[in-house]
């Protein structure tokens, strides 16, 4: 991993390891009939990924002093949401994905209905883990961050972006197309990451608005570079099937820019997302830095 | 319909009706590429169905003069829940179900991918509506809404029901396991309803626990008589497939208790379920009259 501040690669890997120990917490094993379940939502949770969103949520907090205990447990439901719509994602109605992050999918590890299921009570079990007092003392920070959380990963984001993709299988779509499907599909759950400390901590105005507009650019930078990984990634260093968007014939930013043009494309949005955030004067670097590792990565 | 007092058969119709205009206000079609998405989600929710829980969410809130308005959305959002499981659970790799209220299942309707996609986001837009400051005005009462349905409906409840439902077709249950299944099943979600009405109008602890005894039983009672129509019932009356249960081998109160006293005891519940009412004083007689509506049924 070239030319990372040694800082950034630290906090991500505490940020993993405290995500990794929320999750196990908030997502206990079971000992009733019902434990398959439990298993299956932890198999989709736990021990794995780069826990972008996490990250994203425990940085936004840190801008405006909101406790990480509170941070955590919100970045613990944004992956909860992230981790169900893996879940789906991979199923054989819709991606047939055998492999995630170097290990069999939950449908092939568990089975299908399973799958389903634990999808299901993954996306629940984030708003149950919002609502709860201990995530904020103030409930209207709660129901705020319910309200943020849904719209981003409901119809009009993420879920809509999930069907435009699928829609994208069959029908060839322009650059704007893909923009909005991205911008949906991933780009909104970012985008409540980013600004998630921002509502915690009851941020003004122009702030919210900086950690959005960075969110945004992030979430386009993040997609291009995964379309970049698709071609020229393996799957011993992406963790996850390759090559998959090419035989589908799928129109992505690599398929309509070029491998190039997409690569400057990406870098280019990930400067702009670090000059959103010149308005905390320095106290962002880690969220810039980010900005930068998502489109160096190599998985 | 024998016994049927008229009022309740009225308010019933009426509720039908207006849920069906929430329900399409709320879930208006898109003119958008992902249209498909909100057809699927219409179609799962909309034309069918006899509204029981949002029934029970506006009979209940009337009993605290709560507006008709706010309870209504509320009442929706129960719905999007129910549908969504059962979108879910209609699915391939669950119960392979191709008749639905009398209709194709929406994955039969549209496809598996959709099918998916369109229960997540009905599920999302449940937790979305009772985050509107139109559903209350107190922020306090939304989040206590989204808590306890999110409670109702995830592993502890509702998916973690449909968990031991798989279960049971393949391991012997003995009543007591079936009794525990049903209540998280189905009962968790109808007892969502029927006290969603005292967290809106803020009730008394004792007004709460009343509606929730009211509910467990009704809930248990309803799912006898559910179990009763798989066997007694026809297609053209349930508008589903009926006599699933037993070539799946499956344990249900009907194959454990018998015909007879699966009967007496969904009337002993439903006696039961009427009698928690009575610190109503009378106030509360449509539930009371729902209760014995559940057992009577023949769809």
């Amino acid at each position: 991993m070239p030319s990372l501040p040694k800082t950034l690669t630290v906090a991500m890997a505490d940020t993993v390891e405290q995500v990794e120990t929320a999750i196990d917490i908030l997502l206990p094993r079971s000992s009733m009939a019902e434990a398959k379940l439990y298993e299956a939502m932890r198999y989709g949770c736990l021990g794995g990924g780069k826990r972008l969103r996490p990250f994203l949520v425990m940085e936004s907090a840190r801008l405006f002093g909101v406790s990480p205990a509170c941070a955590l447990r919100v970045a613990a439901a944004v992956e909860f949401v992230h981790c169900y719509s893996l879940v789906h994602d991979d199923l054989p109605a819709m991606d047939d994905a055998s492999l995630r992050r170097g290990r069999p999918t939950v449908h092939r590890e568990f089975d299908e209905a399973t799958a389903i299921l634990a999808g299901d009570a993954l996306l629940t079990a984030a708003f149950e883990v919002l609502t709860d007092a201990e995530t904020h003392e103030d409930p209207r920070v709660r129901c705020a961050l319910v309200s943020a959380l849904a719209k981003a990963s409901g119809p009009r984001g993420m879920v809509g972006g999930q069907m435009l993709d699928l829609i994208a299988e069959t029908q060839s779509l322009d650059i704007g197309a893909i923009t909005r499907l991205q911008r949906m599909k991933t780009g909104e759950l970012i985008a409540f990451s980013a600004t998630a400390g921002a509502i915690l901590g009851r941020a003004s105005p122009p702030q919210f608005h900086a950690l959005q507009a960075y969110a945004h650019d992030l979430g386009l930078a993040f997609q291009i570079a995964d379309d970049l990984l698709d071609v020229e990634g393996t799957e011993a260093e992406t963790g996850k099937s390759v090559g998959r968007d090419k035989p589908a014939g799928k129109a992505t930013f690599v398929s309509i820019l070029g491998l190039d043009r997409a690569r400057d494309q990406a870098g280019r949005l990930a400067d702009q997302a670090t000059r959103h955030l010149e308005i905390f004067e320095g106290r962002a670097s880690m969220l810039q830095a980010v900005a930068r590792f998502v489109v160096d990565r190599r998985s």
